[in-house]
């Protein structure tokens, strides 16, 4: 009996660790929606770069992708509420304590990627410039208020 | 001399090796193209989820989301041209082997997508079933052709 106490005990604190590991690696929801809208803008932007620098010709994708950017770029609006910086986050401190810089730095990015937008309809190479400006706003924004 | 002729043909392999790995590393374009194509689709599908759920309150983006996918689930009809089974990815041979399996797992995505977008303008908590359905044509094409 000893030896079956022995390992149900283990047992029981195995999965309690488990239970605390899992907790602790769950994230918040609006963590979750942030990151699930930054990648779907990271992935669309990533696919437009093999576009606009002629490594994959499928010219007409890019008007799916700069649309899909524009849209998502409302979203960033209310992804940082007060109190989303619980539990695991890439997001710094820097985005609550500085709001007006923040808020600069995602008008900054929406801009471009309406400014890009309106090139929808134009070729892939042709949005080179428009594409470079809003990628420099993605990385001023994550160099001050993302964790590298 | 001895010495130092040792540290710069440490030096030398240590540079060789590095070439060798960021060779072996890079992508084909079209292999970075697809990627950047399904991490938008999974971004905007993992965000769905979260006001799906009703775990985030923002009804309103749910549009951004399903138009999105569905606008991106045309694009996966070109993602994996002959040939384009080189170098690291995640695609399996299968895609190539079985092209008729291949081509009805992926219309089966589209029309799923198309479905889901038709209720664009519903609540997240009406999309659920169209949502459901959707997901299931994801992971029934990676179960049978994406690498795990």
């Amino acid at each position: 009996m000893s030896v079956f106490h022995h390992h149900f005990g283990a047992a029981s604190v195995a999965a309690f660790s488990l239970f605390v590991a899992s907790a602790a690696l769950a994230k918040e929801p609006i963590v979750e929606y942030r990151e699930g809208v930054m990648e779907a803008i990271g992935g669309h932007t990533s696919a437009l770069k093999q576009l606009i620098t002629g490594k994959v010709d499928f010219s007409d994708d890019a008007k799916v992708h700069v649309l899909g950017i524009a849209a998502l770029s409302k979203l960033v609006d209310h992804l940082f509420p007060a109190g989303s910086n619980k539990g695991e986050t890439e997001a710094l401190p820097a985005i609550w304590e500085k709001p007006t810089d923040f808020k600069k730095a995602v008008e900054a990015f929406q801009l471009a990627a309406a400014e890009l937008a309106k090139q929808a309809d134009a070729s892939p190479a042709a949005m080179a410039p428009a594409f470079g400006a809003m990628v420099k706003t993605c990385k001023g924004c994550h160099d001050d208020f993302k964790k590298k």
